[in-house]
Parts: structure tokens; C-alpha cells; sequence
């Protein structure tokens, strides 16, 4: 067995389906997974995703090995905050959020020498949550970026990598902030976009006619859009600035298009629209 | 039977798909097909999705009852053009453009006493184009909408509901200029705004390392953005008022997020994103 105990805190999607994925393994001696919600612990316990439930997280942590915070961004530092105390020496904490840069940040300053902490995002996902949609494979073939800092001890960065890779996914480095902008722009600017769009409908004169006929082309273009609301207020507050450049860039694009329309330009548009459609089929898989 | 000769102008993914439905339906004696391009009537005869082809929009349609423009949105009204003089009189001339009022406006201008048109919009499509991608099911469960006015002969409506139920569509009728507001909204301006999204990300410093994290939520997103460009020009040129007012108040939506982001208020990007994301569940299917 490479691991001893593991600690998810946060039974969600995420948490959950890691938690699965580390059983699964073989290579997890004790999984634990502490929530604040009951049902949720049940839930996992009755469906073997975790070995061990608690809803004390000073229990749940204490002779932990690894501690994943799997909790909305918004929450992870405060998360990790109140498990430092209960940490063996040694232990490695990590976490899953979708931001990486403000709470790598807050937990650096914070976190005491006797541990140490890398942040962690598995680009994986659904537009379902709830322990309840819990799928050991989430993470196969996906791509898990670390961000690692000046301050990480090489050796957990590496125990952090062992762990990710028992899920099947393929990890990466990245900068924290670096890892900020990207996410902002190919991930948190589309779900912006998504939500936007809706709301352009249900802003119009008659948006009960325009949601009967919107169809096709609307339906997967919004399917970001039906995520959890509040975890993506959490993510774009978290990522505000990079948020905020992205939609000025999109803002820019789109007034690309509405300047070559206005004009009559086909030679623009189609210019605009062959280089998207390029980018996406040869590039975004 | 239904139907006699019944002749497409274009074998396109529409063209193709409407004659192989209709072939199918055994309820159209002939199925006539005629494209500029050899291949695609050629590909079209093999395989059975028409039972003549030619390269001769003026034999093609000589004694058609049904005569179906399925050409690009810019070209139908100068194709119709073009058959009006080979078209027996009493022919029910129609089209599938995805944009209505300009091209009926323009046919009704021209049309002789002695044919009659009306409008057509199947809302059925992929991102595939081309008649190799031609599938007799693809209207099956969709809606046709049909854009009469008071010039069109009740009679020809008719006949092109018949048609088009032939396929399994549910017909709708609608007025040309409701259509395009409509589709202005629910789906041109989805793909303008998946393809801004994608030009937002090759305008930036580093579109390749963008590119490479790109996964999941922007595959989904940008589907739209992978079909056909020359096509989107024509749409979006033909319904460029409704395009532009629809960007217009995406723009303002976009605003809304922006300010709420800017002033860090969390309720009203909650509030944003939580009736997006209800509608979209609830309503968008």
C-alpha cells in the first residue's frame, strides 16, 4: 500500500468521487470522509465510498496521512484552518479548488512547519453534484494540476502527485497564478458566457416563447449553465480579476462580430468565425 | 400517395436528410435532387437518398409539385428565382432558411400568380454538414416552422405541413419577423457567442497553452462554433437586426456579471446565475 489513511473533507462530487477512486485503488489503507451534512456521510458510508464517516473534522483528520479539502472554493483555507490543529506531523494537505492563486496564498501564511500544504485542481467534473453522483472514473485520463510554490517540500509534491495518479489522472504543474488566468478565461469565462446568455433570454419581452423554441444548439451551450449556481458565484468571486479580464476579452471579440455586422463585412465575420471553428475542431478535444 | 415529384435544390445535410425522409415515407413518387456539385448528386443516387438527380436546376424542376429550396439562407431567393420560370403553374414552392423575413419579403416580391410560396424552417441541424452526414431521422420529433402571410394560398400551407409531417416533424406556424427575433435569440446568437469565446482565447498572449487546457465545459460551450462559418455569415448577415439587438442584450447581460463582480456583490451574481441556471433546467430541453 503506498498510502496510510486519507482524509476527504467535503463528501461532494469531488470528494466523493475521489474518495471512490482511492478505495478503488487498493492503495489507500483507510479512507475517511468527513461532512457537515449527514445524509451525505451515510450515503457514502452505505455505498462503500469511504471506510471510515465523521462529521468531526478533528476526528476525521487525526493520524491522517494526506488531508484533501474538498469543499466550495470559497471555504477551503477556513477549511484547512480548523483541521491544522488535529494534523499529525508531517501529514500532506492538499485541496481541489477550481482557484488556485488567493488560497494558496492565505494557506502558505498560515500553515506551521510541522506540515505542509500544495494546492491541487482535477480538471474534471459534471453538471451534477452531490455525493450522490460520486464516479470513481471522474478522474481518468483527466489532467490534475498542482501548483507548487517556492515554499512546497518537494517530497509532498511528489506524494500529492502518487495520490492523483491512483485515480488515473494525468498531473501537471502549473504557477498559481498563471493556473488563475487560464482557468479564467477557458473555463470560468464560458460558464460567465452560459449564464449570460439565459439571462439575455429571460431579460427579453417574452422570454416563456423564446425558452420554447430554444433548442439544438442553446441546449448544449447552456448545459454549463445548470451547475451549481453558488459554487460558480464562489469560483468567479474567488477569480474576480482573471473574471474580469476574460469578460473584457470576450466583450472584445463579441465586439468584433457586432462591428463587421453592423458593416456588412462578410470578409470580417467569416474571417472571425473560420479561425474559431479551426481552433475548436483541431484543438479542443 | 401523397405526393408526386417532389424536387430539393441542394443537396446539402438538409437537402439530403428532407429527400431521404421523404423517400422513405413512400408517400412521394419522386424524389428529385439538384446540386452544382457532381459529387453530391452523384453520393446522393448511390445511395438511394434520391430517385433522380441532375445538375439542371430547369429539368429537375419541371413538373415538380413540390419544389424545396435547401440551398444557403443567402442564395434561396435568387435559386427560387431561377426555377420559377421551369415550375408548373399550381407548384408549392418553399425553403428551409434559417432566417425568414428578408427571403420571404423578397420571393413574394417575384412569385407569379401561378405558384405559390411559403416559408420553412426546420429547427433540426448538426455540426456536420454536406450530404455524406444526410440522415432520414434528423427531423424526426423536431419542429418545422412554417411562415405564412396573407399572400400564401391556404391551400399550399397545407400541402407544405403534409410535407413536412411526412419526416416527423410537428409543424408550428409563425409570423416571418416573430421567427426572426426569435431565432435572433435562441440561436444565432448562442453561436456568436461561441465563436467570440473562442476568438477571445486566440486574441490572448498565449492561445496555445489556452487551447491545451481547454476541455469539458468549453467543448460542450463551443460545438456551435464548429459548424460551418460560410453558412453563419449568410444567417447572421440575412437576420443582421435581430443578431445585432440580440448581442446587444447579451452585451448587457455580460454587464450585469461584470458589475456584480466588480462590486463584489455576491447576491446579485447569485441571483444572475440561479434563474439562468433554473430556466435552463427547467425549460430549456
Amino acid at each position: 500500500m503506498l498510502f496510510g489513511k486519507v482524509t476527504i473533507i467535503g463528501l461532494g462530487l469531488i470528494g466523493g468521487s475521489l474518495a471512490q477512486a482511492l478505495r478503488e485503488s487498493g492503495e489507500v489503507r483507510t479512507v475517511s470522509g468527513v461532512d457537515t451534512d449527514l445524509d451525505s456521510v451515510e450515503y457514502a458510508l452505505k455505498n462503500r465510498i469511504i471506510d471510515e464517516g465523521s462529521l468531526d473534522i478533528g476526528e476525521a483528520v487525526s493520524g491522517a496521512e494526506v488531508i484533501v479539502a474538498a469543499t466550495y472554493v470559497g471555504t477551503i483555507a477556513d477549511t484547512i484552518r480548523s483541521a491544522v490543529p488535529h494534523a499529525e506531523d508531517g501529514a500532506l494537505i492538499t485541496d481541489v479548488g477550481s482557484v488556485k492563486a488567493g488560497i494558496v496564498r492565505e494557506i502558505e501564511g498560515f500553515i506551521p512547519e510541522r506540515l505542509g500544504f500544495v494546492g491541487g485542481h482535477p480538471i474534471a467534473g459534471t453538471e451534477n453534484s452531490g455525493v450522490r453522483n460520486a464516479d470513481p472514473a471522474l478522474f481518468r485520463g483527466k489532467r490534475c494540476i498542482l501548483t507548487p510554490t517556492g515554499k512546497t517540500p518537494p517530497a509532498l509534491k511528489k506524494k500529492a502527485a502518487a495520490l492523483w495518479k491512483l485515480t488515473g489522472s494525468e498531473v501537471y504543474e502549473m504557477d498559481p497564478d498563471a493556473h488563475d488566468r487560464v482557468f479564467g478565461l477557458v473555463s470560468h469565462l464560458p460558464h460567465a458566457a452560459a449564464y449570460a446568455l439565459v439571462d439575455a433570454i429571460l431579460s427579453s419581452e417574452d422570454p416563456d416563447m423564446l425558452l420554447d423554441f430554444a433548442g439544438g444548439g442553446l441546449r448544449d451551450y447552456t448545459r454549463v449553465a445548470s451547475s451549481s449556481p453558488e459554487m460558480w458565484v464562489d469560483i468567479m468571486t474567488a477569480n474576480r480579476d482573471n473574471v474580469l479580464a476574460a469578460l473584457r476579452q470576450l466583450r472584445s471579440s463579441l465586439g468584433k462580430i457586432e462591428t463587421a455586422l453592423e458593416k456588412g463585412d462578410r470578409e470580417a465575420l467569416l474571417k472571425i468565425f473560420s479561425g474559431a471553428a479551426k481552433a475548436r475542431n483541431d484543438r479542443i478535444k
